[in-house]
Parts: structure tokens; sequence; C-alpha cells
């Protein structure tokens, strides 16, 4: 049976396509130290599963299609509070910042219609960029630059009678890049003066660093219309399992639009966001303390990757990704050479190769993305165990 | 700003459209019997939350894309108990039935394809076609004839170059029809004559009445690589709050893609996934019990709407809906005539106007459907507003 084209174009995940590797090499007894992939080992707030198991119910029914009021109300304040207030109305539920994506293209684009972005960019968006028959284009940013936005020329240059928004996340996933107010103005000028929507994806919001400020697309005036967030507690919180996202916007067409492609698959999950709820009116410095404990890992692992002869380590300045340029020629070989060939003391590392984030996968041919989601002993350890990797490695390539 | 072409062909689900007339009932002070919906009021065995409630875990980290193990377990050795055995890993773990068939229809389809299926069908079948780029071509079943499905032949002058799948609803919503095997096994030789995948919506399978037994797709040899079956545990087990479906299929390839799919928003939520996991395993004889209860509650509404004169109802066999032909001239005005200006001490019902499950809308335009997933005194009682409604109606429409 001949499956779609459409399956058939889809890639597996630059983090995840190593997977099978990984798997292999846990098989044959290695430990594997997990700088592929975001998933972060910060405690979840104790509130979180406690609202959970203080819920009783005889029937676990439907929620509402566009979230329980609870959890719209939560989001509406935490919003509010940072200084981008959004109605509980202007807000949709969803099954994490997947489906806000997934929703956000449905309603923005047609087939054939493009997607303008930053390159490198998350390759997961790929997926949803082949699911829903749209093409990318992007501009370039670099780690020599420090993944800098291009000057507004260049990213009006990238744009096409097709393209129909300008999507960003900001702090960069994979870059770690925080982009300044002026960058974002930018983008907002271009989405204005094109008629494009801006897809505002800022789940790493709170995870910005060395005093720096946030400035979120919902600070500017006059792009209301245009401006759809798409939102994540996944990374906030710490709890990736749960599903819960949601997708953000004053115009109201749109959230009606929303609302119908919420109504089509009846609700997201319903326990999952009582907990959440629960965690919008916790009155304690949890966020503060992670956004420390996130700089921390930071500077250890830039401290770690600094002393590592023939690397190049760009100096994230929120989310919890950095790109490296290691002197190897293929870090697509490489990474599956440390998770088959390499081990110190029965343990090795996975990282992401770059290329995958990259539209022109040359580009990040010799670039990997690694993830500080995991512990500074691991990160300690995973990194020493990368710079004595490079070494073996380059020896048995001569 | 203008959005997408296909978002705006999205229409409201003829389940839900009324809505905002429900609501606005309610807010007049009404109570409303909703029979418009198969929001079951059966209550969720207590091993689901009683499950979650031990839960403890101080990261709530994703899933497995496809599943947690013990759930894939679980779903297996229910498949393989009920005689259609499927292993874990032909099983991938959905968000609802909902997602499991957006999956199949990418898998299946490209923008342009088609998918054919019984008329009248489950209304919010139409959102995932939009949004799937797909087209619907239909076959008509109807009342008169118990909604049989028709000849071979006229099947099989419904493919047309384009149909890709054959999406069968057994038991049916909205019809309350179970096909029998002959039935189910002249649709496979249609899909393998005309090289068809079968979308096989089976999760209504526990809900079959007066003794009749249910024949899957499963049970039928030389169809493992077309064959997809879509599951939901949403009204198995009364938890349509959960959000758990799947996919399972024999064709390695297909399961392959949706690995793909499902790494592509990362995962499914987790908790109800081990909460899930543990109604696998109850040994106990809830299935059986709620199955007598909607019996009785099928009993229920036939003899009472029997009584209505000018009703023509059908006697459901399956699932827990029912269609019912009314004495008035078009059953959307009369749907919401009945929130706006009816009410017997205080009360009203809600029914799903039946034009929205027909492609052919004036072939249900007198029809409604009626789920009968609430207890018997609502069903009682709404029937009897039904009845009373329909005189008050037709009086002030003379």
């Amino acid at each position: 049976m001949k499956l779609s084209n459409r399956v058939n174009n889809l890639s597996y995940s630059a983090i995840r396509k190593l997977g099978p590797y990984a798997d292999a090499a846990k098989k044959a007894g290695k430990k594997v130290i997990h700088m592929n992939i975001g998933a972060p080992d910060v405690p979840t707030p104790r509130e979180f599963l406690e609202s959970i198991h203080k819920l009783d119910m005889e029937t676990v029914g439907y929620a509402k299609a566009v979230g329980i009021d609870e959890l719209r109300e939560g989001i509406s304040s935490y919003f509010t509070k940072q200084g981008n207030p959004y109605a509980p109305e202007e807000i949709c539920v969803t099954n994490g910042a997947s489906e806000a994506l997934l929703f956000a293209l449905w309603m923005t684009t047609d087939v054939g219609d493009q997607i303008l972005t930053t390159d490198p960019y998350y390759t997961n968006y790929d997926s949803f960029f082949v699911e829903t028959g749209t093409s990318v284009n992007t501009f370039p940013t670099s780690i020599e630059n420090g993944f800098r936005l291009p000057d507004y020329g260049v990213m009006e240059a990238a744009v096409t009678p097709e393209t129909k928004a300008i999507l960003i996340c900001n702090p960069g996933n994979p870059t770690g890049a925080l982009y300044s107010e002026e960058e974002i103005r930018s983008v907002a000028r271009l989405a204005v003066e094109k008629n494009l929507f801006i897809l505002a994806d800022e789940i790493y919001r709170e995870f910005v660093y060395d005093g720096r400020k946030f400035f979120s697309f919902s600070q500017i005036e006059g792009i209301e219309d245009r401006l759809i967030v798409l939102d994540s507690i996944s990374k906030r919180f710490s709890a990736c399992g749960a599903r819960i996202g949601a997708i953000l916007s004053k115009n109201e067409e749109l959230m009606a639009a929303a609302f119908k492609l919420a109504t089509a698959r009846l609700a997201a999950p319903l326990l999952e966001q009582y907990g959440t709820a629960a965690l919008y009116t916790m009155e304690n410095d949890y966020l503060q303390k992670v956004n420390e404990e996130y700089q921390q890992r930071r500077d250890c692992i830039y401290n770690a990757l600094s002393q590592l002869p023939g690397v190049t380590c760009y100096k994230s300045e929120g989310a919890f990704y950095t790109i490296a340029q290691l002197p190897v020629a293929d870090t697509d070989d490489f990474a599956i050479w440390l998770l088959e060939n390499y081990e110190e003391a029965g343990t090795t590392v996975m990282v992401a190769p770059a290329a995958g984030f990259y539209k022109d996968a040359e580009r990040g041919r010799q670039q990997i993305r690694l993830a500080f989601a995991v512990n500074q002993e691991n990160i300690m350890r995973g990194i020493e165990i990368l710079g004595n990797g490079i070494l073996a490695y380059n020896q048995i390539q001569k």
C-alpha cells in the first residue's frame, strides 16, 4: 500500500533521529547523557500533582473545547502580570505549543503558502509545514555574529508573494539567542509592510540570562490583529508531559476560527488543565529560582565548552540551548560515533547534529545543538566526554 | 487580516453549533437536558483516578512519542482478548480518536484525494477532511432500511480515481447501526478490489445490544496491510476528558510513519496514559455492566420515542445514538425553538439536527440525532419534552 507523499516527505527530527543509536548504546549497558533534547530534569512544582491528587469526579468528562475556565483565567493573569494582558476569551488551550502552531498554520495559510523564519530554526517546525502543505523560506543568522537578526532589507528580500506569516522563536531554539526590542520591532515593521501574520513562539520567555529583559511582540501597539502568540507550560514549569499549551490573539475572527479547530478535536486533556491552573495560582519564587538554575547551567556549559580546543561556542542569552562549532568534518557522523563507539567509564553523550536545524544543511555540518536542560554534574561530564571524544574521533579519521 | 480559505471552510459541528442557544437558555435559568452530544454520565472506573492519585514523580516529563509501554501493552492485551491481536509495536497512542483520524488521513491521502464513507456520517469527520485538504464521497444509507450498507455495486459506483480510503464507523455514529459480518466483508472486498485503505472507526465496539456480536475488520485475513483501526477510551471507559486514543495497524511502513507524526507533536498527555493503563488491568465486569446500562437506555429511548405520534424512530443496534424522523419541516429551526421558546417546569431539551450529518443536508432536514448517553430519568423527561414540544411547535406553525 502506497503511503501519501506528504507523510513520506516527513523527515525524522534532528533531535530524535539518533534515538535508535542511543537505544542500542543503552541496551549494550552504556549510560547516555542526553544533551540532544530539551527535556528538563528540574522538578515540576509540587502544586501540579498535588492539585490533581485532590481532584475527585465521578465521570472524567470533556473539558470545554477552548480549555477550562480556571486555566484560561490563570494564563490570562500570568500574561497580564508580565505586562502583556490577554483576556481569557483571547486564549485557547491546546495540546502543547505543537498544536498551537498547527492551529496557527491552518488559520493563516492555505496549501502552497509560505512561512518565513530564521535559519537555523527549530527542526520540529518542518513536520508542521509538511502536514499543512506549506513551505518555508528563511533569512540567515549565524554563530559568527551571535545569531542576530539580519538587517531589515535582508529579511524583506526573503518575503515572496506566497509568504503569509513570519515565525519567530524568541528566546531562540536552537540558538539560545535573545532578540532585542529593536530586532523584534524590525520584524513587526516587516509584518506590517508586507501584510504578514506574526507567529510568536515565546515559550522560553522565562529563561533569559545576565539580567537581560525579554521583549515580547505583545508589547508592540498596532500589530494586535496580526499577532498570534504560541505558548506552552512544558519548559516554564518543567512539565513537558502535561501537553498543555495555548494560542493567544486579540484578533476576534481568528479566535473564532481557533474555537472551530478546538471543537473539531473536542478538548485538551482535563487533569493536566486542572494541574496547570493550580500552577498559575502559586505565590512563590519558583520561576525566579528556575531562571537562576538555568543561568548557572548556561555558565557551566559555556565555561566547559570554551576550554575545548578548536570549539567555537555561543554564549546563550536565553532558552536552554547553545550551538557549538566543532573541529570535525561532519557532526552527523560524529554524533553517531559517540553513541556507537565511544565511552568513558561506561558513559557517553548524545548531541543533536545541527545540520537538521538549517535550511541549508551544509551551514550546520560542523555544528551541534546542546541542551543544558540536565543538571550541572551531567553537563560537566557530558562536555568532558564530548571534548575527549573529539580528540579520539579525529585521531581515527587521520 | 484575511484568514485562510481552509479555516473559513470549516463549519460548526452539527452537534455543537446550537451551543450558544443552549448557553442563553441556561443563562435565562432553564435546565437543558443534553441529548445532542455523546458525553456519557456513566462513572469512569475508580481505578483511573486512583492510579493517577498514586503517581509520584519529581518531573512530569515527556511520555514516549508513541505512548508509554504500560499503555501500549494494555491496549494490546485488550484487543488480543477480543480476538483481534495487535502487538504493542502495532499501536501508537494518540490524543483521542480525533488525532488518530488526523494521522490516518495524513498518512493515506494527499491534498485533493478523497475519502469514501456512509451518508449520514459523523459530522466531526468534516473538520478533519478540511484540515487535510481531502474531500468526501458517500454512498447512501437510510432510516427506512435500517441504515444497512448498500449493495456492493452501489458502494463500488461511489469510488473515484481520487478515492484513497474507505472510512467506516461501526457501531455507527450518528445512526446506531451495527454492521453485520457480511456487510463488513463486502467493504473489505471493495477495499481490496479498488486498492483502498480501510479506516475502521470502531470506538463503540463495546456497545452492541440484543445479544448481537460485533464483527471487526481486524477479523478479516488478507487486509492487514490496508487496515487502520482508530480507537479511543472516551466512551469505552466513560473517560472523554482523558483524550486517550490509539491508531493500530499491522502495516509496518505505516506505523513507522505514525511514529514520525507522533514524534512531531512530541507526546500524548502522561497522567491519563498511566490512568488508562490501569483500566486495562482491571479484572471486573465494568464493561459488561456498562453495556447492560446502555441497553436499558436504548430500550428506554426507543419505547418513549415510539409512542410519539408521527415520529419514526430507529431501534439502535449499537453505540448510544439513534436517529428519529420528526413531523416537523426543519429540525434546525425546531431545535433552536426548543432552546429559545420552549420549556416544561423550567426544563428543555437539546437535540442535534441531523441535516449536518448528511452530505445531502436535505435528506436529514426532518431528522434529529439523539444521544442516550444520559441516564434514564433524563431520557424519559427529555423525550416527553420533545414530544410535547413537537405538538406546540406545529401548533404555532399553522
